[in-house]
């Protein structure tokens, strides 16, 4: 690849990420790539990262031995209160530097803990508070252990966090961007602009941008994930003005190109996204939910403000609260199953009714793995979009025989939050 | 941690995964948490992970490097046709060794790709037949790239695998598994059995069992995730009963100790266990949510086989619903407000009537960033069960002011479970 971290010359930085249970294989190192993407929008190269366990000697060595190549260390996990946790100590150790109480991070952690059974008088939580004499602190606003910013010797700099990715996320955006910005950048910097994609697959958009995956400046690279893919458009430039202008040409190629299927940008959700679509119209939304159980109310209630235009819904798993609370008729039941698109809509339309709703979704389907049969296997999901002046759209999905239970479940969320999405679209009010 | 990973005097294997799309943070490096897994289970220690992009020099330089100080290491990466795909020859240029084309791996190859499109006058796609002379050949089920097992120097051995998932995997299972085990397995294995708690922190936890925390075999290590904590305890043995004798003592210890908190073992969640504990009991539950927004329901139906103890749930996110549906008197939600312990005690309640089950449980609260105020803040959440023979449990729970939306509703889930389960405890039928 012709990308600017295989240049050689370019001098070291790198990331450690300290914890026995990533040797183990307990858990999948997803810090490692969470930094890695954001030291790539900060313009950082990095070209090496390593796993160590929790072994004071190993961190110490690995440390020593990075100073020597690197002039940027990044690492997470071990700052913890545990006898595990020894990556403060290992790091000063091996610099031959000693730790030092900060008494107002012991006042901090004490308020901070104030609701909880925590003991204040175990040294093991207050060893959280001690760091070398000349290190800045990285305050943790979500948690209790704190990091730091420590150059133990010249030309060589370590940011330390703690390996839950909350508290390694909100520390980073509060103090390391910055921090990183202003001793690390070499004035250019990487600006990337994401293009979110629904309905359509990685190989049918790779399919027909391969002239635009070749580029350098700026640089496409798909992601995919279940059920959506993302394009990230990345220029180089020296500021944001200038990095718009890279990128222009290539996102308004990609807007014309699959124009309905990129449903937003950046941070943006199908959630999100649609939430704002109905507060610009002032309606209201509610959904009867059977196989996904909930977990299409919990997407749209993930956001904040959604109460403003999210009423309720009704999660009718069995057949008995379908009939009760959505009054489906038992004999339509009987005569086309559950799972049926007469059912779905019917719901659908009930639901609206019910809950008093310009729009309701309702979803039926068999999330496996029991349950299925040859008629109606596992993954067959039937979908009702009821809306104003008596509008229904219907949607028959089969998922593939590959999907798991929560593949289904969440594919089955992300088919209607889009359906609604594109129904919108074309219904402009 | 005492394991056995962290003692210093054990011979050295390694992993390197070799992608610069890895340093770009464009894919998660779940090959390195594979492997550690499988090596953890032929009871094979490696002490250190490392990653580089594709770079001859850089991926050359870092093979040698490991040489020095290991004995054994599995590299994943860069095997393939294109021009990034350096990792053979970089490690044979290396260690000065020549590669020689295998003419039966070419006629191999041919023969995979003869339905494809492939040109087979491309020199990059026969690149992937040539080894160090003696090099023993990895073969591919899966796909064309073959790997290697190469000792260049003595005492150190290198296995190369590709980075596509099901290729690696496949070609560990066909010949890596029975290669380590005859070579470098001393009959040992290690066999691991967690155990789950819920309602304790992982300090509190920690306190109380410094002296297993320091145990060797088995050794003990604890796991913190949002609301909710993990002990692997972890033995070294022949076979998996002389394992699971080694582990009995130290879990009873823990059982005594922790009694309640511990919820269940491996594979179990709050949800799978509340579950199965209502099948015994043959009763039923239903939810009323309210700030969770559909994430209590959608946890319980995450489950296969939910759908036998779970009716459903009314998700009422407006004080419209929480009246038209839940019949909560209008003057009551005036009096107390939607979040407090009166109107969450008659959701549940009228949760549990109108949807005809034997448990209810009923959640509302402030899971901001808006909505707080001076009495009632952000993080304010209340909760009321209701059981057979007029059963009532109320809680009132204040979450810390670090905690955002979505950790206080997924907080808010955990302690709707983790409380239901401590009732069918103590009310055993």
């Amino acid at each position: 690849m012709n990308h600017q971290l295989n240049d050689p010359n370019l001098k070291g930085v790198e990331i450690l990420s300290i914890g026995t249970e990533l040797l183990l294989g307990n858990i999948v190192n997803t810090n490692a790539q969470w930094i890695s993407e954001e030291l790539s929008s900060l313009g950082i190269n990095h070209f090496r990262q390593s796993t160590v366990g929790d072994n004071g000697n190993r961190i110490g060595n690995l440390v020593k031995e990075i100073s020597l190549r690197s002039n940027l260390l990044i690492t997470t996990g071990g700052l913890g209160p545990t006898p595990d946790d020894l990556t403060t100590e290992a790091i000063a150790k091996s610099f031959n530097a000693s730790l030092f109480e900060r008494a107002y991070l012991w006042d901090q952690m004490k308020k901070k803990l104030s609701n909880s059974s925590a003991n204040f008088d175990n040294p093991s939580l207050r060893k959280q508070c001690f760091f070398p004499k000349d290190a800045l602190i990285i305050n943790n606003p979500r948690g209790t252990a704190p990091g730091m910013i420590w150059a133990p010797i010249k030309g060589f700099t370590i940011l330390t966090f703690p390996g839950v990715p909350s508290e390694l996320k909100a520390m980073w955006k509060e103090t390391a961007v910055s921090y990183l910005k202003n001793n690390f950048s070499d004035g250019y910097a990487f600006f990337s602009n994401i293009l979110k994609f629904s309905g359509i697959g990685e190989s049918s958009i790779s399919d027909k941008i391969g002239h635009l995956l070749k580029l350098k400046n700026p640089t496409v690279a798909p992601y995919a994930n279940l059920g959506e893919v993302k394009l990230r458009i990345t220029a180089r430039s020296k500021n944001e003005l200038e990095a718009r202008n890279i990128i222009k040409p290539v996102k308004e190629e990609l807007q014309k190109e699959f124009a309905k299927f990129i449903y937003g940008e950046n941070d943006d959700n199908l959630s999100s996204v649609l939430i704002n679509e109905l507060l610009k119209r002032k309606e209201s939304l509610v959904f009867a939910e059977s196989c996904t159980g909930g977990l299409l109310s919990s997407y749209i209630t993930s956001i904040a403000g959604s109460s403003k235009v999210f009423k309720g819904s009704i999660i009718a798993y069995s057949n008995e609260i379908k009939q009760s609370l959505l009054n489906i008729p038992d004999d339509l039941i009987k005569k086309f199953g559950a799972v049926s698109q007469e059912v779905a809509e019917i719901m659908a339309i009930n639901a609206k009714e019910k809950l008093n709703s310009d729009w309701s979704i309702a979803i039926s389907g068999i999330a496996g793995p029991a349950g299925g049969s040859k008629e109606k296997p596992v993954g067959l999901v039937y979908i009702s979009i009821a809306g104003p002046n008596d509008h229904i759209t219907n949607i028959k999905k089969m998922f593939s025989l590959t999907r798991n239970r929560t593949e289904i479940q969440k594919l089955s969320v992300n088919v209607c939050l889009n359906s609604l999405r594109l129904i919108l679209l074309s219904n402009s009010k």
